[in-house]
């Protein structure tokens, strides 16, 4: 019995691979997470408990796929960032991003017991995260890209923190304390912190007012003056043949991916860690060259 | 400090709305599960248990979108079926996609314990999945997409528990069965089983011969000779009022979700269950009109 | 010396195949024909002559694109249909639109001449159309779509003709005019050009009213109670064996591509030329079958 | 009478637009030109007169879009080149392609009779164009996208200058030139060319041997070593407000265009005429600053 008469169905899937030569970056985010916060109780404004865990999935996802070569978590979500030079499921869309969703929320749900062992999961309040993909065609953008999630890390964490010292600390209703943040600014918020409840915000956790930064560990290198970018050089993909490539793999499992909580706007984090934009892992650290 | 300079950076996210009007199937796929079943000791050819938990993972995610109206499953794989009329998410293409990639996997690692008490998931062996949607633009054509999903199951089936009765219970080596099977067709390896091992095909579990279908249960109907149907018809969609809309989100929340072994090939499935293919709820069985 | 170092450049050419089994418009409107028509002062509300050069010009894309079963134009639009089962092109679309394009506005500018003989073009202001593809999963919707253009064609109209006449012929300026229409409906705009210019809007031409519809011609057949149609109908197009459309292409060729203004909201045009929305050509007239 | 039945037909309409920040490329291609070519008796292997149309025609064609770059032509081919800056109708895919293709194809057509003066056209011989766009992420690839054209152009022209010397002053029929030529390099072209008909190839004309190339003249400037270049700087589109764009493409549009016929593989094209990479118009010749 052939399926010769119903495979014509298979035309209908259409080809989805995303522009070569570009930035990936797959931004996921936790699916009805306030709901899921209040149930599980997280701790207001920051559960280190729920930051821990994402981070430990997002670990498992970068070590899974060394492709990845930059990856950013704050609150609910998370961006993973392939270089142009990934060849990964031939930049299949679809495959790229729901293979990131799934494995992370595996991990997410597999280690929930281990940050949250007295609160266990319950259906149907499971964890879940939707995900997209969105390419950069050039490494300023891509550099854009994070620091528009790492501002917008400061201005919720700001924003949260005063919000919930005011009700917390300071007994406001949450109607209240909302009304009276309307139209400040930072440096508002920063004088409510201090002058009301003498806490200055640059001592909270770097975690809180930085996000996670998961990349590979290489051996850091002196800050250049930023010699003439390589960036979107016109050598071929192809032209970095198999072998190459899988040796570059194997390079990057090697490395630990390290969780650091650290500024990526400005140019120091990545003059210092040159592989990052490069795509070509560094030297190992400790072992002799 | 406003987020205005970088904020730029999400017009690179291009718009993916699914065309109007037509079946989206979403299919997923276990990642790596040849590997993944070896590992866990799966049975050979079918190991229940694992499709149990399939089908259990695949009856959360159909409870939890109400706008699911059909789903099929066999092996490691699962097709989700939305109905023409269906607005989730906008029809975003990777908001859907992921959704169900992500609750599934969530339930499939939740509920893993319940189907393998005594083989914990063990990393990196954790399972996960990789899916796409493709959209199909007539009822007719989305039946032979299902179609298709049941006549590879009979194929894959009837070959595998050949090849593995051979091997287990005619002590062949993989080789020495594969090469036999080779070229051969249907009736072959029915005759193989049948002389050989005294095995009739015909009498193996549903389940294994049909695989899974899931849908709503509302009360059958006496297949009717078709009537001129209204498919495709051109009520745009946004005649359905959001309220009408929820009405009806609201009927199939209340109907069971049942796990079906049996043909969907033919007519008689779809005839009887015409809510299925017309996406609007039927009568609640045992609840007087 | 091979190209070979440079050619990596085509791997950024995205595939753009249409969606298969559903039907296809191509859109093309004239680009800034409102200055252009004011240059080369064609007749307000309508000009005869420019609207039988769009249709001249279009005649000629149907001649050459058998594939073509119906087109419909007003002012400087015209819609072109490609039945579900088109193979053209591998139903690329740029390469379908870029064609229709370029060939209308070939024939466009060729025939000006016939068409205008004292009125000749002169750069910067040769006319020129843009255009996209649209497709429809079912002909009920293709069937919308090409009421709401006949639709829009007589809102138009009947406007443009009230407008006009209040300007031509009453002796109002612009402004007054507009802002005295401003607000009325379809029986406001028939009496004012019946009671005040004793105009009856229903003796106005039909092409004016009515639009263009071009198609080619087979025989007339009775309207039937619709037989239940096979539209979506899974047969897979590669079953339409190659030589089987070329047989198909050589009847549609042969069929005169007749020009039309004519109701084609209503089911009459349809069910008479059941030729257009099956994709099979009827009987030639006048060739004994 | 209003339109709102119909009107959600435009919701099957899907945005097409370009990816922001990547270089687009429009290429289009003579429809049948071999078939045509023929019939209007052009000249073997180059025919100039065919060659100075399509230029004029491309002139037209940067006259009209002062938001094109630069363009390249060879043979029946044009690629049109926008910069990443551009916003020209909102980069839609469609809209982009359709305006090059048919305003290209009107000018062709309307001066025909102009480079073809004792050859009219005659339907169904009228040329048409079709054609696609392509974006490219980074200014080395778009190089290495016009250096691919101009080597086709140069390997194309060696080949048939070779072909039609063998068959016009050799007296060789078609087939044994061709099979003569066929697994021969260049030298072994150059040699046949020179030893059998007395031939240097660096002698023939730069128009058949480097294609054209259209650009907007500002004054040249000395070649200086690459700057460290802004590329992909991630200064957003919205930053360069719209008096500043429409002062850009003022200056554009006085900037005369010029049919060059040069070298485009070496550097020194580009960083002679740096406006092209920059999107930045220069200084208008013997225009004191």
């Amino acid at each position: 019995m052939a399926n010769s008469r119903f495979e014509y169905v298979k035309d209908f899937e259409q080809p989805d691979g995303l522009l070569p030569n570009t930035w990936i970056v797959v931004r996921i985010d936790g699916r009805g997470f306030h709901k899921l916060s209040n149930h599980y109780q997280f701790i207001k404004p920051n559960d280190r408990r729920a930051l821990d865990l994402m981070n430990a999935a997002a670990v498992e996802v970068m070590k899974e796929l060394p492709d990845l070569c930059i990856a950013y978590g704050v609150s609910d979500e998370f961006s993973f960032v392939f270089h142009p030079s990934c060849q990964l499921f031939e930049r299949r869309n679809a495959k790229i991003v729901t293979t990131i969703v799934s494995t992370f929320t595996a991990y997410y749900i597999h280690k929930w017991a281990e940050f949250f062992p007295s609160t266990p999961l319950k259906p149907p309040y499971l964890p879940s995260f939707d995900g997209r993909a969105v390419i950069y065609p050039s490494s300023a953008i891509l550099r854009d890209y994070m620091s528009w999630r790492q501002v917008d890390c400061h201005i919720n964490n700001l924003y949260n923190t005063t919000f919930w010292t005011m009700v917390q600390q300071g007994g406001m209703s949450n109607t209240d304390a909302e009304q009276e943040l309307k139209g400040t600014v930072s440096s508002d918020k920063n004088e409510i912190l201090f002058k009301r409840f003498g806490i200055n915000y640059n001592n909270e956790e770097e975690i809180y007012k930085k996000g996670s930064v998961l990349y590979r560990q290489f051996e850091l290198q002196e800050p250049k003056v930023a010699q003439s970018e390589e960036e979107g050089s016109a050598v071929p993909q192809a032209e970095t043949s198999r072998s190459q490539q899988d040796k570059l793999k194997r390079l990057r499992r090697k490395a630990q991916v390290v969780v650091d909580h650290i500024d990526i706007i400005k140019d120091d984090f990545w003059l210092r860690r040159p592989w990052i934009l490069s795509g070509k892992p560094g030297k190992l650290p400790g072992v002799p060259a």
